[in-house]
């Protein structure tokens, strides 16, 4: 089953009236803290992604979980939609008001609430972004590790699961947040989980709203595990012959057992961009950016460890960032390859790819697709947590040329049906959204899909939260 | 609210008839997989936990995904509860019949499907015991890290969240669990997840099935995390003055962040009641039993860390077990505690509490606990995977004085309520059972509870799938 067209996405689905009597509830109940003008109506309509659709009616501002819960209580009086809302960040057309409604923006909620360094974990408002997170954290010896390139809110990391360049050693969001505090459909407040590391205490319903997309509930609070600063981290960049090399070094790596902190692979056209981009001279050949987190010992033996891996694979000699200006440089530069691109060519909007598949399979995964990506002719770069088994191509389309996009997205769904028949997933950190829809069907099948509508019936029976995501409803 | 009284359990709450008609269809369907026999009855309606209940009506000894579904399709037919049974080793009342019904034993499903070790993942039937797949993979030179004491089922550590000795470094079945097979309450099949390391696509569905104990689908597949068997590992044994010195020693090893892969707590009580059982001359003081793994470089420098931490607390010299022989005997009498404490008071039944808190609050949550207990003049004893921040006590109770059972309940109500206030969990892994039902409402509320049951309204409408559990329905 193939993703939708553009065409379908451009207009609502099943759009419903938000009556003027909600609009004038909305305007009493908060004031200045709410807006219909068209301006912040677009602005909260869209996300990073390349999908359009109307924008919300209204946009509301919380400030507090009390805010969250009269606003979806409002919502709920006349059964219209509400679109949680926290950095704009997404990529698969989350924010879009594809069935109406209003826009329910926390980006104001960003306090930390509380820092517990003596259990490694800290709980924050949702609009808090995880740069904003670092800094209130910097001075107690810990960090939140997950970093998805974009400085997200954590609310919205949580409801897309996100993860990143640092998952391959820390996890993902999946399994970084401890517990929540959720606004349900019905407007009451729920806490799921505790501080406790582990627990067995009923369903797991953290779990269950983390990566929900905003369709079970609207997260007011979220609770995270923090780590030590690594004793010694170092950072290497190792440029190799082919794409082939720089993926089977880091499969080796991954099977060994390697506890490397991040492993990126940057295609040729990436670090092009990127030099142009940022100004740099980083060689232009396939390569891999890796950062090692331990103790001096450990960190060293790591790095040995994959540098014979590496030169076994044609690798060339590592070239090391040791210092934090200069691994902020690099990694500045592989944040920025996304942005780079997109400069790349003028006008151009980029969809991406996001299938992961089990690491042993990276390689059949990978290497026909770049073939395959080639042979289009369209611009594209690649990038990719590939200790994961995760990557994006991104396509860079001329909104002009319809064909390009209809060519690009018969490449990713060539990609994904590869992805699927490796044992992968459609989507390892963006979520499905609008846009992945039909691929979540192909990879968890009807039965599996049903289980997720019937959980959504059961809590959200007149569809409000972020209606017309993950699956058609 | 406390945990239900004794009297409570000892007959179902809502009996369900099971027609002679179902057990004729049974008989038809499964032959001599299927037993009315009251031995086998009572051996399936009971776990290694101290509550009671009438057993079964029938046995169906599943041998295939197929039967699972036809057994539960013909259970809900006549709308008779389906009670899944693994290897019988769970201790909250997980598999008592309390509303009748049918057990469906998978424990004939053992097999290793698929071990995928480019992947570090292998796909089992539920009913392989963990000991059983740990041989089948041994010369693959990885090994599944989850030690929950008893030797159980895959499948019953999946539905039950388990985890236990390892999971400070490893995680618990909550980490672990990549993806299932289930057999839903309609008896249609779905696939949870892939064997993909990570994933954004819809609800996670693979964690709301993780730890929800038979009530939500019968679990035919797991597959699961492998991880290398690591390069050096080192058991070390150390005594301390106090109970207080072992905890604070666990505590700021878990503050440094030492990847410590195994610290358990065992009392002294315990230590005594071990050393008759297994013929050992432990000290008799509180002891801390650790595990490290690594290289040898980094087990040196773990190791080295942790006995400067319990030095400075009064801990005496390391006593290491570098052998494997010696750290399967050392293992054994931690595993044996449980079975060394039963015969240290013959005809005595244990109940274990299993609280769990944020390791910054152990110290305060287990010492006001133990002398609590020490006042009670009930035999018990303490073992805990405190790196976890989670303990046991172990309550011998001789079943002909019932004051000794309420009072045991009573301190386990002071216990939870302690833990709960200090930010942790009445249940670290062995799940809630019948036994936790009230524990459940106090620790996640009432509105939380309330969505665990609309979820498992929408997916068990018949409430056929172990009605009865973590919460009354």
């Amino acid at each position: 089953m193939n993703a939708p067209t553009p065409t379908q996405l451009l207009s609502p689905t099943l759009p419903r009236a938000v009556p003027q009597a909600l609009l004038d509830a909305l305007a009493a109940r908060f004031g200045a803290q709410c807006s219909t003008a068209l301006a912040v109506r677009e602005q909260h309509g869209r996300d990073e992604g390349s999908l359009v659709a109307p924008p919300p009616e209204a946009v509301v501002f919380a400030q507090s979980t009390q805010d969250v819960q009269d606003a979806v209580r409002l919502a709920g009086e006349y059964a219209v939609p509400v679109i949680p809302y926290g950095a704009g960040s997404s990529l698969e057309g989350h924010l879009l008001a594809v069935q109406g409604g209003i826009s329910l923006d926390v980006s104001r909620m960003d306090q930390v609430l509380s820092i517990d360094a003596d259990d490694l974990t800290v709980t924050v408002q949702p609009g808090i972004t995880r740069k904003a997170l670092n800094e209130a954290i910097k001075d107690t010896g810990l960090f939140f590790p997950i970093d998805p390139g974009a400085d997200a809110s954590l609310g919205g990391m949580a409801a897309t699961r996100a993860s990143g360049t640092n998952a391959v050693r820390y996890g993902t969001m999946r399994e970084n947040v401890l517990a929540l505090e959720v606004v349900t459909a019905s407007g009451e407040v729920i806490r799921t989980g505790t501080r406790a590391k582990k627990s067995a205490a009923g369903y797991d319903l953290t779990r269950l709203i983390v990566g929900s997309e905003g369709t079970l509930g609207v997260i007011t609070e979220v609770t995270v595990r923090l780590y030590p600063l690594p004793e010694a981290v170092s950072a290497a960049v190792c440029s190799f012959p082919s794409i082939e090399a720089a993926v089977r070094t880091t499969i080796q790596t991954i099977q060994l057992g390697v506890p490397i902190a991040r492993v990126e692979l940057i295609d040729a056209n990436s670090v092009r961009m990127v030099n142009q981009h940022s100004k740099l001279n980083l060689r232009e050949e396939p390569m891999l950016l890796m950062e090692f987190h331990g103790s001096p010992a450990s960190v060293q033996e790591q790095a040995e460890t994959v540098q014979e891996i590496a030169s076994e694979f044609g690798g060339n000699a590592f070239e090391w960032a040791s210092t934090p200006e200069e691994r902020t440089r690099l990694w500045a530069a592989r944040h920025n390859a996304y942005f780079a691109a997109v400069q790349s060519r003028p006008g151009c909007r980029a969809i991406s790819t996001d299938t992961c598949v089990p690491i042993s399979r990276l390689a059949d995964c990978l290497l026909d697709s770049v073939a395959e990506a080639d042979a289009s002719g369209i611009p594209y770069f690649l990038v990719g947590h590939v200790g994961d088994g995760n990557f994006h191509f991104g396509y860079l389309l001329d909104p002009n040329i319809p064909a390009e996009r209809v060519a690009a997205e018969a490449l990713n769904d060539k990609l994904v049906a590869r992805a699927l028949a490796l044992g992968g997933t459609c989507t390892g950190e963006h979520g499905v959204g609008i846009h992945k829809m039909g691929f979540l069907v192909d990879e968890a099948g009807a039965g599996a899909v049903a289980m997720m509508r019937a959980i959504k019936q059961a809590l959200d029976p007149q569809n409000i939260l972020n209606p017309g995501k993950i699956f058609a409803l």
